[in-house]
């Protein structure tokens, strides 16, 4: 497994990563989940990505009696946990957002849940913008002096708002966010690849990336179109295809799929690659609901050295979507 | 029920919340507290207000009692409590004011009388000359950072103090107070709607206001003299009777009433949706000692909409006490 | 009783206070000292000072134990302890003066002889050239942080090292010392009415201050030879002897006697009158092994009212040790 | 015993302290650990040194055991560990360096095998480029502020990263590395004579230094080749022969014999009070393996004093290798 420092900080994260989104019990039980998180940690994967908002909870705990089963080194693993969407079916107001009432509740929430005394990461889920910024900084910064949490960092912000994070952390002299989790794959770029340049060099941001195959299209698996028992195809996830599913893609994947052909790897595993190839990417996290989808997915890890300038080029010949990035 | 921020805090609070004030211990027993509570709770009411000097102490025994047999979700209120009065019958000095000793002393109390970790909101229930503001904002920012307090605030306290108090918190890099619990009604105007402008826009200040019926007055149930049982008519309330009851008061409150008539809601419901109708208004604190009145008075959420310009104008042509804003 | 702020702070002190320096445990038994506390406490006293050093800890020891055995209310009484003297009979490196090391291990042995959670006041006893000032002030304030101290001050340090602590305090933007102890008494003038003169302008200090009636002589009880039994007269004390005792004063004193007489006082009353009588001071602290004694030292505060100007200035008369002071 | 300030701080620290790197675990069982630090204890040594990374964790361990027994006053001795190295045999990323994660997980795991509250010292064990200095000063001020550590250090960090720490810790206002732990002895004098110079001077950094002996070369018995059971002979330890042991230092240390026969020592001896002879040093760490050698090493106080200008010169003579200052 190759480790990357999570930007600047000083935290060792492995290049792959395991989360543990909607798969974590909607979609598992326990003995797969835990089967599931014994190959991450035997192949190296030392963070294990969570959210108070996924599955009401209920994939924190999950999760919480996995990691008290295996009984693994706390030193050895890195855990997080996000805040913003809530944990209960109605969440009643101050149980959602960035208010520090929320986000000291939901961190205690979150320790008891995972069954920890302290989270590694500790993520705003989202911006939020009935909250000043000052209240969000003060309160993580209080969370990390308490030593309830390590670094704190933010999901799918803005580029502008994690500037001005960083603006109230060096007025007040506190620490600002360490890491963002933005979505990022071939179909998804423009954030990582032109919003960010800024702050990776300013900030030393790290990123813990997302959706690297943009719900399974970049599996191929929805090549011929949806197959039963598939996400795509669960209830209450049409959102998804329409956000993730087009004709474009498709035709693109179709042609993308030859070129994992000729490097001996999955398409699954070249699209994976093709992220941690991005020097900006600290981290890839893969959802998995299968150990073999799991462990098909980590031969990314060999395909990662294959990616070879020239492959790369063939790579953007078929997706034709590379942010320009206008010098400043 | 309608959320507002409070202020520019990221806390939400319902419009109508609930208060303990003169009520609890004095007027009631546990078995009425947790009826009126529990109809408050039900209809969305979220923040529930006490003090330390509310009936020695025994107002937040009340509601501590009250909160623990309902076993409500933590998450889903906010408590308050204030500082300053003491909590014993014969305060001996130190046992009152806003000296470290005594803010520090006196949450840890209120903490135990609540039965609970934490205060969501604490207040400096006066200004207190004798205590330099920075020993006070020191003190509530201690509190916040041991994770005791989530904010501080101020009841009472004039525009220049809560400038004062800001001005100390950005010297020192700490976090100033973040709402005010004035006294605002129909016949108490000059602080919320004059002085505390320049708050409202700098600072972005919460208001949690109280005596939204003038004791009373503002029913209509004083209209044809003190009836037997009512507050007013309460041993050790003569200055109450003093400070809001007057014969200009009265007569006014008779021409409010036809108004109530025509929005079908009582007048005190008027009265109250009134308060809300102010855009600075964060909350409006309602007191009650029966389930009845409670009811009542939560019907002002439905005359709130009703309240027109037209409506508000023929009110204030009533009242005949807008402030005079001068621009600065 | 009266009391006084100590200094700007907000915390309330009564004018005359109780300390147990040498009485304690050398002189006094368990029984004894519970019964002076009562008397202390039941005529208004609500300051009892203590420190590491007094009789090695034993002296906060039998605090501790009559604090446990009257179950006063905590907050109706202000505790002290002072470190830099250390609390063993031979005192190893560290365990004396004010490094980091030993002003937290000596607060946390303060608190476990004392039976309490807080000391309200933490002084450091005397200066100390060998640890930084940022190292004193950094660690008082963690206390203070920590809820383990309340206000922290000094005893016998010169104008310029409280200067100095109060400058380090606003570098760092901490909290400075809040109070000091010198002796003061009608011998012992120069340091409070001449040199702190600019930092009671400037920075607010209080003072409690000792030995007002300068070990005894200004009881007149030496007027005639040093008594069998009284505390000139106990071993070890010789140093007393030679820093209290010489014709000179046995000569004022004498001169002062007929002035008590002529108030109706005893000559103690009125030399700790004139101590309070400075409003530079905050509280003056009565030892006392004699239940008697106490009593009649706490006349004080009648004695008082009758200091006029006119009074003030025959006992100038006598004393002619008036410090003058040069405007700047 | 002599006792030095550990630079400008106010802790005292015996010139002579005592280190458990290699002995501990590896060459002692506890019984002789217990009898040794007996002997160091007794001899008025007041500093023990220890690491996460000796013998992983097993030396803290077998320190924690015997302190436990002695069962000395936890206010008599300072206590130290280190964090870089890690304490397991296959140490996992994030398991060493400079994290805050390692930091702070490091620190909680040192205090549970040391079976104590806090450590009084806690070194950086070796700069980490790949933690930025912010990280570092900041988590090592939380733990200060937590009280789970009293002071902060360094080991073998080069004068510039030493000042870039303190920079930070001026620009955020907290507090910077209190003492670095160097190599220091006859033959590795540059870093101590001359580059950490302006440091000493501007920051007032302390030093404990380690490896008086050379590994054990300056205490002449390699003189005649490595004998059977020595450090040096030690499987393992052959890069420290390398490093440590050549003709050139042989034949110098032949020369020093003599002049410590002259003064009536062992050659440890006298090669230990040089080291303590420069002012710059605060204590001067030493290892043994048995009583006798610890005794005589000891001996080392008596000699301090014999090390007149003339000595010194003398012993330059044979060293050939003082650093040469060039004024800046």
């Amino acid at each position: 497994m190759e480790y990357r420092r999570l930007g600047k900080s000083g935290l060792q994260v492995s290049v792959l990563s395991f989360g543990s989104w909607v798969t974590f019990h909607k979609q598992l039980e326990d003995g797969s989940a835990d089967e599931l998180m014994g190959i991450a940690y035997d192949n190296g994967i030392n963070f294990f990505d969570n959210a108070e908002g996924y599955a009401f909870g209920e994939s924190e705990k999950m999760m919480g009696r996995v990691l008290q089963q295996k009984g693994w080194d706390r030193t050895s693993y890195i855990l997080s946990s996000k805040v913003f969407f809530g944990s209960r079916p109605n969440n009643k107001p101050n149980q959602t957002g960035l208010s520090r009432k929320h986000i000291v509740e939901a961190c205690h929430e979150a320790l008891q849940r995972l069954q920890t005394d302290y989270l590694d990461l500790y993520f705003c889920h989202r911006p939020d913008q009935n909250v000043p910024m000052e209240e969000i900084v003060w309160t993580m910064n209080h969370l990390i002096q308490q030593g309830k949490i390590l670094y704190w960092g933010t999901s799918e912000w803005s580029a502008q708002e994690i500037t001005a994070a960083h603006m109230v952390a060096n007025q007040y002299r506190l620490i600002g966010p360490t890491m963002e989790q933005p979505e990022y794959n071939m179909f998804n770029r423009t954030k990582l690849e032109k919003d960010y340049l800024n702050i990776f060099n300013n900030i030393g941001l790290g990123t813990t990336i997302w959706s690297p195959l943009a719900a399974g299209v970049l599996t191929g698996k929805y090549n011929n179109g949806i197959p039963e028992g598939s996400r795509l195809a669960m209830e209450g996830f049409e959102w998804l295809v329409n956000k993730q599913l087009n004709d474009d893609r498709i035709a693109k994947v179709r042609q993308l799929v030859p070129i994992a052909e000729e490097l001996g790897c999955s398409m699954a595993s070249l699209a994976i690659a093709w992220c941690a190839a991005n020097p900006h990417v600290s981290t890839v996290i893969l959802g998995a609901t299968k150990a073999s989808q799991l462990t098909q997915n980590l031969q990314a890890l060999e395909v990662l050295p294959k990616l070879t300038p020239a492959v790369m080029q063939r790579i953007e010949e078929v997706l034709q979507n590379k942010p320009v990035v206008t010098p400043w």
